[in-house]
């Protein structure tokens, strides 16, 4: 998990990832979006691989990179464990917006002209 | 997202998340479980402060730290548009599953003794 999420904290690496959901890709055309050297893009690519995020395959004359979705699970997996936090936070504002809403709806005929 | 991300790649801080989901903790009782000195374990928990996952509260005679979930809930966030990915792959799971029990399944009468 450590690799995943360190993996995780760069925008490069995070782009990078996101270019690869909508299909695999050579290191060139993954590092061509950025203004970066082919060298600092493979760096970044191989963060991602050593993470798991990415794998490396040979196609006839060229390497392609795609997405491996199973470290990401496990990262949303781990997050899911606080999901209580925010779930509750909302249920909290739902309740207090309908006792808002519940205080404004006039209870007493004629208070309205 | 980079601080969150950064911040969550390290055994000692997400260990750290954890103690303080069950509740408010001061920095000596965040630091008691870990063999570390304290000069060490408040680095980690800087590095939790910055990147927002924790705040820090002046109490009576303590400080004392909690859990701040909106950032968790970010990440989840930023991960949750992957999901499809192993979704898919769980769907085609199960079907494979149950294609072997229907082939599994005897059609004829007569085949079992």
């Amino acid at each position: 998990m450590n690799d995943v999420f360190h993996a995780l904290g760069d925008t490069t690496r995070r782009r990078m990832l996101r270019e690869l959901s909508e299909g695999e890709k050579t290191v060139g055309e993954l590092a061509a979006p950025f203004e970066m050297s082919l060298a600092a893009a493979s760096k970044h690519i191989k963060v991602l691989e050593k993470a798991g995020l990415i794998r490396r395959e040979a196609r006839w004359r060229s390497r392609v990179c795609y997405l491996e979705p199973g470290p990401l699970a496990s990262a949303q997996q781990w997050l899911k464990q606080y999901e209580h936090f925010w779930t509750e936070r909302l249920d909290i504002l739902e309740r207090l917006l309908r006792e808002e809403d519940a205080s404004k709806t006039p209870n007493r005929e004629g208070d309205d002209p």
